[in-house]
This record gives C-alpha cells, structure tokens and sequence, in this order.
C-alpha cells in the first residue's frame, strides 16, 4: 500500500503541512511519498492506493500548478476510479476560501471517480493552515494521516 | 448490511429515482429501506451502514424538508463516522443547480465523517434527473446503486 | 430605499451579527429592517431593494429555517430579479463549514437574478463569526454593512 | 465602457460561446474584446469596466490556463473591486461538472470585490453549452450578454 502527497507551496506552509502528515502516515505503518506538483507525472498517479492534494488558497480553488496536474491526469481517466483521495489547504486567512479551495480538490477527485471522507471532528473537509503551522495545525495533520490511513485499510482490505 | 433511501419528493421524480436506486440495491443482495424524509427520525440513521439522500434541486441546495434532518442529525454528530454515504437529485433545467444541490447534501455527510465516492462516468457527483425518469436516468440510479453497494462492501469487510 | 435582513438564530451570534449589520446600514443613511426568519413572509421579501441573510453554519449549508423561506420565495421568483443581495454566517470553528454555508446562500441570490459582491479584503463571500462576536466581528461586519450600501446605491441610480 | 470576455478552448466550444456573449454586447452598444487567456495579461484586467470569463469543465473547476491568470491577478489585488464579473462554460456532459466550474470562477471574482448577477431564468449561474453551441445555447448566450450590459450600465451609472 502506497500513498502519494503532492503539494504546491510558494511560502512554505503548505509544504510543511505535507510533511506533517506524511510523517502521519509512515508512522501509522504506509509507505508515503512527497513531491511538489512539479515533480510529478500524472501517469505516477496511477501507481498509488491513496493521493492527498495540498494547495494553498488562491481564489477560492486550488493554485493552478495543481490544477494543471488534475487537467492532465485525464489522460489516465478512469485508472484512479475507486482510490482513495484527500486534500488540506494553507490559507493567509479565516474564510478566505480555504474550504471551498479544499472542495475543488475533492470534487477533482470524486470526477475520477475516488473515495474521500470527511471528519466530524475540527476541520471538516480537511486540515487547514492558517498563515503559520503551529501546535494545533500539527494536530490537525496527524489526526487527518491516521484517518486516511484507516479509511485506506478499509478499503484496500474489503 | 443495511441501507436507508430518504428523499424528499413533491412531484414523485426524485421518489422514482430513489426506487430505482433501492432496486438496484435490493438486486445486489443488500437491504433496503426506501422513506418519505417526512418518516424519518434522526435517531434511526445511526441503525444504518450507508444513507443515500435523494432532493429536488431547489434554489442550488437540497430542499429546506432534507436539511430539517441533517440539522436535527446532530443530536448524533460523531455516530455516522465512518458510514457510506451518496446523493441525488431530480432537477427542472440543466445548469439549474443540481449539481450545487448534490454537493450540499455530500458536504453534510463529509462534516458527518462519512464516506463518499464519484463516479469517473456519467453524473459525477451522483446521479440527476431533468424533469423526468426515462430509460438514461434509470440506468444511471441502477450504475449508482451498483457502485455505492461496491463501496459499502469494500468498507464493511474491512 | 429598503433593506431587509433576514436570520435565524439560536445561540445569538448571528442575531448580533445582523444588529450589528443593520446599525452600519442605518447609520450609512438607509432604512433596515432585522426579522427573525420565522417572522418573514416571502411575499415581503419582494418590497425590499436589497437581502441579506444571515444563518449559522449547519452541515455546511444554511439552516432548514432559512432554506424553507428561500424554498417559500418560489412563489414569488422572477420578483428579486435585479434586487442586492448579501449573506453572513456565525460558526462553532474555522473551516467548519462557513464559508460554504454562505455561498449556498449566495447561490440561492444568483438563482433569484439576484446581484452580490464579494470583498477583496477581509471575509471575502460575507462576515464570519468564530463562536463569539467581539471587535474583529463587529468592524468586518460595519465594513460589510457600507459595502453593501455602496452597491445598492450605485445599482438604484443606475 | 468596455467589457473583456477571456476564454480558454480547446475544442472551439467555447470560443463560440464568447464569440456571441461578445457579438450581444457589442449589439446592447457596449465595447467588447475578447481573448484567448494566453494572449492576456493580468494588468489588462483593470482597463475593463467588466470582465467575463468562460472555460471548458475540467474536473468540477476552471481549466489550469483560466485558473493561472486569476492567480497571476493578485498583483493588481484590490484593483478590480467593483467591477462587474461573469462567467460561461461548455461541458462534455450533463451534471459533469459545468455548475461548479462557473462557480469557480465566480467565487474568484467575489473575492477579488466584483459584482455579479445570476438568472432567474435558463442557466442560474452562467451559460452551459452541452458539447456543441446550438440554438438553445446561442439564446442563452444573448440572453447573458444583455443582462450583463444591463448590470453594468446600472453600475457605471450610479
């Protein structure tokens, strides 16, 4: 089982969001890989049980090096049906757009056809940033990796 | 295995398409209840392991009789963790909001914790009748019913 | 000119808001009027030059009060056509569904014919409180108030 | 008074659909160019006393070349406020994502302080044209186009 993280951060902090949970997942025993949006080939996308989309919020929807990656994943359309998906966002602020930034990255993935879920606990449709990571942002991002990572056993075992 | 259908229904189209999704559902082996949203008890949704939420599109959300249940809903906020969710719903016009109707009904299970998935084919978020039932919209609540049973299986086995 | 602010209330947070709300349009010159949405009959809502809604956010949409007088104004559609229209929200957290809730109310506005602005500073889609109502609240929601007031007049003289 | 209509195609689809948004501008007595979103820099943008962007549906948004001038525009953050904003997009299929694609973009705008307008009639949001631009969706961009000059006549005015 593997789970790939792919991130697009100008200033940092979506960056370290990434690793945070990346560290999550590894912890709680899957094999992860992180790479900036640049770095990655949409074929890739293919190789993994799970991809986590970070992006900060510019404009009320993922950055357009993300978005970019998602147009030319429709190459491989039809291939992630069925996997799991998940998304976080940094933002420079409260209700500056950051879930509906966290939305258009889930609704990419329910397009292609992937499972996602939220939490009924703090952020609902996934881990948000505001400005800086600090304690509760950590907690926030480990929480969400041991949440994908069980949603991931789930359904890779059923 | 269990699964709930509510739906809220003036004109009967967003009835029909809830009994053909139970159908559906009933023919992969699985156990249906198919309820008037007006039936049904917020208690009993916990009962359940996954909830299909059916609505007219009005006004580019579910119908206030639909978002009365969710809202009660959270007298159990945390016990639909983790249960599969879908949506759908039956709409006047094309672009007239059903689309924004489904995803209303999706965000509230994502901020129950549960689990949903789109579909790579046809009606991404879920399936949309435009002013009536005929033989496409059946066969896309039949791909429907077939798809959340998949997922329901896979997430209850493992 | 008349400006209606619809809420719906529970804890008080968003009462608050719109009290707020309607000082800052008062005091910009223009006639308001604040009614608990259980006091509003649609018909009224045609007698308004400009709409603003307030509800707190409920699973992400706004609340089954506010939707069943949105649901209601059918009976009256194609009236609000051309009217100014606004939305605000009081939440339990960040990214709990906030901003969301406030574009379902938005989206309701443009399906009305409705025009809105949004805000490049600050809370972009309208004013949001975290729990509590203090300075920063009061002066986003003063700041929406003469934002509002701007648009309504440069729409009325036109 | 002049009027910008970017657009991104890759089919032609929506090249069409600006080509007679713009046709019906320029018939309402306004001034209108139109651009691939390649040939425009995002300084361009402040020139225009309203701005209408159309893109194909791409995964629920707006493709990455539309999505890349938006973010480019935070160099002139705070310079469109209060302009009058629209948005259009041709789409594959029903329910595939065309609403939530021009809900993008309108959210990009709302953020960036415009002003929009929906219909109460037709497309709520903004016009659809479903794989090929026919009457029906010829209608609806004329329809569009002079209710757009219409809002901005308001607006400049007042």
């Amino acid at each position: 089982m593997k789970v790939l993280i792919v991130y697009y951060s100008r200033e940092g902090t979506t960056k370290k969001m990434a690793e945070l949970i990346a560290d999550g997942i590894s912890k709680a025993g899957v094999k992860v890989k992180v790479s900036a949006v640049s770095e990655v080939n949409p074929e890739e996308l293919s190789e993994y049980h799970g991809i986590i989309v970070g992006s900060p919020t510019y404009y009320g929807t993922m950055s357009s090096e993300v978005k970019k990656l998602i147009d030319e994943s429709v190459r491989l359309h039809g291939d992630l049906d069925g996997k799991v998906g998940g998304a976080f966002s940094s933002s420079a602020n409260l209700a500056g757009g950051n879930e509906t930034t966290i939305i258009s990255i889930l609704e990419a993935m329910l397009i292609h056809g992937m499972i996602i879920q939220g939490d009924w606990q703090g952020d609902h449709y996934g881990p948000v940033a505001l400005g800086k990571v600090d304690r509760e942002v950590e907690k926030k991002c480990r929480r969400f990796a041991e949440r994908f990572v069980s949603l991931l056993r789930r359904v890779e075992k059923g």
